[in-house]
């Protein structure tokens, strides 16, 4: 098959976790007979710089066009502590979400068993922890009207959701759940919120046409507790964008495993594929930076094309590198440490 | 000194819990010569059974009446999964939240040497936390404008603030922070909402009014992370009402002495004192329930009345039930384990 790709490195690390990603996914094409172009486009601060615009319109010409996105990092701490910045990176990330129809974000958080020490948590929590995140990515108080009134005193942000928007996620989490273990849990606020007894009602609807899954419903605070006392009694969970925001990250830590976790952003018919964790402009340009999570996002493009094959051949060869101690400083524990470069390589070259 | 403490015990194990808070304040009281005079009212499920409201008049009459509240818990299971019930346990509880002025929640985290092994982390990781948040307790998206509109197809809820409710929460913050390690976080999500933009720009306004307080801005979801990993970096944290709701629940279970912890909410003249966990409805009338929680509540209210003593004297005895085995299920490991009303006898016995 033929594949066009773009490239959105962004900013921080991006770059140089993206480079990594580009080889080993060139590495799987040949190795399976694909074909695949690269578009490289700007965004973020990089695009801010460049052009103004944290999600230019050439970059969503370029996605558009394309079969799916690839997407490092976005984020600059010279607009975090600045409330009155005008143009911010996340702006863009926002912007391109909505744009691209991205609705669904699939997070999974999963143990590998070489790696279950480096948990905050005790082994025998989080042993056998594999979940996934389905978060609403395009509504929500994200994308509700905001601003200020009152001489700038008073400020406000609305979070709207609609019945269709909680059913096409909600959908995607049922049918997620028949591929697993049809367990959903459906996670919301519906004591206090409106649209989350709008969430509760239209998920509740849904049960009958999927009698084998069976579905909870937890409020966001329960769950934010339940998931670090026991993360391995989850399966699927779905939930509105800003306790997605939450609780994705929250899950991230869990497995001990955060630098190695990718996700994807789906709904319309050009997917997104990033690693989890941000810029890091710490550790820009070093060849430092953990390359596996951005690596094993490019494994869910391949899956999202329906090549399993492709998929699984990323995910064997990053096993076999944590296995054979190919890691970067993060995980090496005093052992050897390799560059961002040199795990990408190694990763390519085992393919 | 003579009080008048109103008394809502609220649903599930609430009244089993206060009984054993009254027991202790009572022996407190007897020790330092006060005299307490205990108001019974009705709240939550209870109330609406009895009167058809979670938060009646009367209710509301004996705690303005009084110096402070004793709260147990609210909530019952059987409001929980119908969202398009009328009337709500919870609406009680935001009610009496609004009308008592009780705009900051005080919730620390902190631990108990004997108990380190309790926590789902790892013990090196929680050692030494003692943190405290205060999280806004009467705006945000809690009480902003919420409905439906198209049909009910449409659901919204309104996240509104005012600079002045950050300041007054912000306010006790810095001198919270004033009088321990100095160091203040702030949670917000200044780079997606307008009204954590409010907060940013407010609190950094009042930077300049601490200047020993070392202040930090950080993301709701890079806490949510933080909170998991390394617990004791943090120290005084203040944020809205959700990101609180959700935070400090996780921010409980971290220490392990999740049954062990108390909180204040306080703002106007008359503080309210209550265990951060729920009704437990599983566990009503079976003398199984921990009363530490509660017991502790009853020492905050003391120091919130500036009776320092009063507070340690209860404190103190909790930690001898805690090193004696004096403890409920939840916390013998196989070892004895006694009723909810036995260890509340304990403890007053031994004040
Ligand atoms: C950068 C920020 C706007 C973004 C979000 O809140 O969605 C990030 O935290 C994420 O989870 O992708
Ligand atoms: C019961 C519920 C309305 C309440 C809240 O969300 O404030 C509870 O979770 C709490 O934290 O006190």
């Amino acid at each position: 098959m033929k594949f066009n790709i773009a490239l959105l490195a962004g900013d921080g690390i991006g770059p140089e976790v993206i480079d990594q990603a580009v080889k080993v996914s060139d590495a799987v094409a040949e190795k399976f007979g694909h074909e695949i172009t690269w578009k490289p486009a700007l965004t973020g601060a990089a695009a801010i710089d460049a052009v103004g615009e944290p999600y230019p319109d050439e970059t969503h010409d370029i996605c558009v066009a394309s079969d799916a996105v690839l997407f490092g990092a976005i984020g600059h701490p010279r607009f975090d502590n600045d409330p009155s910045a005008k143009v911010r990176p996340e702006q863009g990330l926002l912007k391109m979400r909505k744009k691209l129809g991205l609705f669904a974000n699939v997070r999974p958080t999963f143990t590998f068993p070489s790696l279950l020490d480096k948990s905050p948590l005790k082994k025998e929590r989080i042993e056998g922890t594999d979940l996934v995140f389905l978060r609403e990515l395009t509504g929500g108080i994200y994308f509700g009207e905001k601003g200020r009134r009152d001489d700038r005193e008073t400020a406000y942000d609305n979070c709207v959701y609609t019945r269709e928007e909680v059913q096409r996620l909600a959908k995607k989490g049922f049918e997620l759940a028949m591929t697993r273990s049809k367990k959903l849990c459906c996670v919301d606020k519906a004591n206090v919120l409106e649209t989350s007894r709008l969430w509760r009602e239209t998920v509740q609807a849904m049960e009958k046409d999927y009698p084998e899954v069976e579905v909870s419903y937890e409020f966001v605070d329960a769950v934010a507790m339940r998931l670090v006392q026991w993360p391995n009694s989850y399966d699927v969970l779905i939930t509105e964008n800003l306790f997605g925001d939450i609780l994705t990250d929250e899950a991230s830590v869990i497995s001990g495993s955060m630098g190695l976790m990718p996700s994807a952003s789906l709904g319309s018919n050009i997917g997104l594929f990033e690693p989890i964790h941000g810029s890091y402009p710490q550790a820009a340009g070093k060849n430092i930076a953990n390359p596996m999570a951005t690596v094993l996002s490019a494994a869910m493009m391949f899956e999202n094309f329906g090549l399993a094959d492709e998929g699984k051949a990323i995910r064997d060869v990053v096993n076999k590198a944590l296995n054979e101690g190919i890691v970067t400083e993060d995980l090496s524990d005093g052992g050897k440490a390799y560059g961002t470069n040199e795990v990408g390589d190694w990763l390519a070259k085992n393919i």
